[in-house]
């Protein structure tokens, strides 16, 4: 099977010949040819220039041989057509100099056409789809309704976004109007980058773990599921939250026909808890990959072991790939991914604790 | 019941008069006159001159009429006789200048009598039991062994401890070693608070969620358990993790004969998955405390109906006081759950929503 036809399977739980996999982050400061562009462009340009969105895209899957390609953008994008300004400091991330907090700054917000909004964002995507080929699978992204609202009401990454907490409580209208202008402003981004040409799309809520199910259900919920309700029939969704354990079953509720997984919960479990007719992606610890090979080969076996061969397993990490990783790492992990897989599910024999990577050195960065 | 005698009996799952009250960072920036005493000195000469420790300490028994005294402290001090220089610097919290990162760095920490390393804490408690008298309990602490590594390894508080992360799994017996050492210290540090009076003691791990329960009960519980067993007989204890859904089980099995919960999981919920034999504390979002007061007295009431009117149970936040909070407000809730709990468990009539705050003004801070 290509790339894409693999991972697109999955994404359908139908039979692979290996199990797919890509890499949160894949496309970053891991790979020394990102790293020298970005010497050169800061990251919104990288992202705002399709040329160089492009290549950026392209870089792991040469290097790596993932089966995804992951659009290099950020989640902070679609807030150029709603008339926040933003920026992304290094070690902060996003940080929003004018924070909102009142009814009447939600109301200011725009909401306009995604290709107008970010064109380049399409115009990456167009390039992309031709260029990519059926080697890898297109995914596109975006950043939840409710995780862009912790940055636009606290206005930069806190621990648990108290003051967005205090306005689902204590001003759950403007919550409310806030949520339904985002969740408009997500789906018509997520829309159009399948129109565009992204075959599989995923959903980061990286900050819904900071609320109880009960909130979740009452005030995040519904929105989310608006989501996956406009693409259903389009393309593959996938939602992905990071510690969210004690809110698995209501991710699962909102439709998506496919969940994300940190490394904190065993894909077994979850399995177990949200039904057999999900498709899961997950979920490597990235830590893993910093730590000697025979750690992360084990690792990565327990992994497929939780997965058991069921159809409809992503492999990925639990989170993005930390910086500090080797490249070569990567590349060794899909290499045993695909080996052990297509040996017949998870059943393969154990690699010996001091084997070598297999094929560690096969391909380095281009 | 005096307070001392209410939180103490609930931490022994016995009758109360009424469910005990207090909360974490009660004794800090939300409170006028401990801002007042921000302004002449920083937080570490507070923890370590005992007269203004104690005096700090006291403000919210007075101006609060919690159940509870909370020694003003920090988690980081027991560094101090490890060799360990530290700071803590405004909105970022501890800063460790050299972090831990290679076996020697372990190596060369040392292990000190408590009294020998902090004598102001335990000069502290030895002032504040007889200035308390039975008006509240008093409450020592101590941060646990995984989170003080995880201070000590990445120097500085992160999303989810990548580089510990990466200990844990890369270098476990260093990890091993460190945490030998830290649990060591941990224990001396509150057997000596008890020995100076505190009458119950909290382990702080803020940051035990960000490992599987695998890798909890692998390679932190068992340092964990060694406290508690260590505490057994000297005073009850509480475990309080933040974002560890998925650990309770886990944290439960440490033996800590009380858990404390943050606000993502459900009093109810959690007592059923944990089992009887636990008190529990917490749990409402310290949010809702910025929220008008309808919404704070319906949640706390939600709060005790969760609970029950099980006995075991000591009313908290879920998280520390946000430093918005108005004190009336605290005070407020202090009143609404005495209120509630002493007319027959959580039976008691709903208030209706547009009521004022029952004294909210009755009691200023001093």
């Amino acid at each position: 099977m290509t790339g894409s036809a693999r991972l697109l399977a999955a994404a359908h739980r139908q039979p692979v010949d290996a199990t797919p996999v890509w890499f949160m982050r894949q496309a970053g400061r891991s790979l020394p040819a990102y790293r020298r562009l970005r010497q050169r462009y800061d990251l919104l340009t990288l992202a705002r220039t399709p040329e160089l969105c492009t290549e950026v895209t392209l870089l792991p899957v040469d290097a790596l041989g993932v089966d995804g390609a992951v659009l290099f953008a950020d989640i902070m994008l679609p807030l150029e057509g709603m008339g926040v300004p933003f920026r992304i400091e290094p070690d902060v991330g996003p940080v929003i100099p004018d924070p909102l907090r009142r009814a009447a700054d939600v109301a200011r917000l725009r909401v306009m056409e995604a290709e107008a909004a970010t064109p380049y964002v399409f115009q990456a995507l167009r390039l992309l789809r031709p260029a990519l080929g059926d080697r890898a699978a297109l995914i596109g992204f975006a950043g939840s309704p409710f995780t862009l609202a912790c940055y636009l009401v606290e206005g930069r990454a806190t621990r648990d976004y108290p003051r967005t907490r205090a306005m689902v409580h204590g001003a759950p209208r403007v919550f409310e109007a806030l949520m339904t202008t985002l969740t408009e402003v997500v789906t018509r981004y997520l829309v159009a980058q399948v129109d565009a040409g992204a075959q599989v799309v995923q959903l980061f809520d990286s900050w819904a773990g900071v609320v109880s199910a009960e909130v979740y259900d009452r005030q995040v919920r519904p929105h989310v599921a608006r989501i996956f309700a406009a693409l259903r029939g389009r393309a593959p969704a996938i939602y992905f939250a990071t510690g969210a354990a004690h809110l698995l079953g209501s991710l699962a509720a909102t439709g998506s026909p496919g969940l994300g997984l940190d490394w904190r919960v065993p894909l077994d479990e979850a399995w177990d808890r949200i039904g057999p007719d999900r498709f899961l992606q997950g979920n490597l610890d990235p830590a893993v990959l910093l730590a000697p090979w025979p750690v992360t080969a084990h690792a990565t076996r327990e992994v497929l072991r939780r997965a058991g061969g069921r159809p409809g397993h992503i492999f990925n990490l639990g989170h993005g790939v930390d910086p500090a990783t080797d490249p070569g790492r990567l590349a060794a992990v899909v290499d045993l991914v695909r080996q052990v897989t297509a040996a017949g599910g998870a059943g393969g024999e154990p690699l010996s604790p001091g084997a070598p990577p297999p094929a560690a050195t096969a391909r380095g960065p281009r």
